[in-house]
């Protein structure tokens, strides 16, 4: 299943290493814990909307960017039921 | 502050009026509560990604879709901080 918070800790993930920056360093930028900015990159954690911005501000990057790329990432992501289909055959 | 739930709340909304559908026959398709799919069109509530997933699905439009809209619409938004300084002008 496509999940939208899979995808938002995707693009923070990939925003953070195209920085080359820790997840310790940008989790204090934050203000959130370590354990916390892991979660969410791996899209295990819904972040609530207040604490995406903090991590975008950390990142120095905008809200609106960051879901241009959701997007993107989304609607270039192969059908799931299409791979699950493929598999089973 | 921009907050993304108030963005994808707002879409939300936007994508159901342009089908001329009432909140009660979308809230039942997606299986969640009128009173919820009102809050989260308010973005008062932050959905779960499964919940954001049935909205859409009841919807009729892709999470892709969404997302691009949102994308859009908080990159077309004025800077909140420019309406409170000439508010309190």
């Amino acid at each position: 299943m496509t999940l939208l918070r899979t995808y938002v800790g995707g693009a923070l993930r990939a925003a953070r290493l195209a920085q080359s920056r820790s997840l310790r360093e940008v989790a204090k930028s934050a203000r959130v814990s370590l354990g916390y900015l892991s979660e969410v990159e791996r899209g295990q954690k819904e972040p609530s909307s207040e604490l995406l911005n903090s991590i975008c501000d950390a990142l120095g990057i905008s809200l609106s960017s960051l879901m241009s790329d959701v997007a993107l990432s989304i609607h270039s992501a192969p059908a799931p039921t299409l791979t699950v289909a493929r598999d089973a055959a």
